[in-house]
């Protein structure tokens, strides 16, 4: 099983800067060891069931709940049976249909 | 605390009409007694913690996940504190603000 | 054809409370005489060609640029050929499979 | 100006595998000359006006409609006055703000 998770998550309440509350997901995802990839709009991460998935999730809304008095939030999922390591996969499959390396 | 969100979750590997599926998880959302809303591109629910949001769709996927091989789902949060029956309150306040009813 | 979309819209430079820059997108759809829905998380309307959709879009973006810094805005498409009028008929089907209904 | 937009474009009537249609959308954006990313979620890129944006999102559309009956699409736009070449940028900011390089 593969979860693909891509996810943005933000105070509303911080005017427009938020990379201060953004960055303190991004660190706890970077030190819980899953594999993920920042991108300029959001984290992608893979994991093998449902409940890592939303662990991760929950442990990003605990960075932000105790000071932040509205948050925003977008998640998708991809969720996939008998497949794995999709994070890397789901490109390079892309990649030989075209015939070329992407940008990534 | 007002936990309001807004998901759709379906199968892509069933072909272009998925409402069979989709009525299974609108049947158990129906049936949690949780306050909610079916709109035309998903569903929206409130709920007053982080943890019934995330069951609610931890349950959505128990729907699919025993016979479906893909499924794509999207959702969004509105988390915001000191507040309550946002479900009806967030079209009201638009409503006030045009000074006429709008469609819902 | 019929393109049915899901979207939200609002600055994030205001701080908490965005409802008065929202109420200026709404009340644009609203007098345009599309087809729509206000739901507690976004509006829900339904055109027949793609460039009437991006239209609406654009319109929504021109009642915000003037006076916002930052707007972040999510957008969800459900395109589907030799259908019409499906801002009831989705429900309707969810429904008739449910045997019930829905909350709406 | 800086317009980031993430989406993703795919039909769903063409059963569990669709990266022979994403392709073609991905292929066409490479092909543009636009500042682009591929992820395993989506593409983020990046315009100076909407109608640029917009116009990435109608071509990856034309690449689907003819041989596809039903078309998902998710689209996540976060417009900053002022700014530019957020694509680096954004990721950037965090990692000052973390200290180390992250995953991307």
């Amino acid at each position: 099983m593969s979860i693909l998770v891509e996810f943005a998550m933000f105070p509303t309440d911080k005017g427009e800067s938020v990379s201060k509350y953004v960055s303190r997901i991004i660190k706890m995802i970077d030190e819980s060891g899953i594999t993920y990839k920042l991108t300029p709009m959001g984290t992608v991460f893979e994991t093998e069931t449902m409940d890592e998935a939303i662990e991760i999730l929950k442990k990003a809304y605990e960075q932000l709940e105790h000071d932040c008095s509205r948050i925003y939030s977008t998640v998708k999922f991809d969720i996939r049976k008998n497949r794995s390591k999709r994070l890397t996969q789901k490109i390079k499959s892309i990649e030989e249909k075209i015939g070329k390396e992407v940008k990534k």
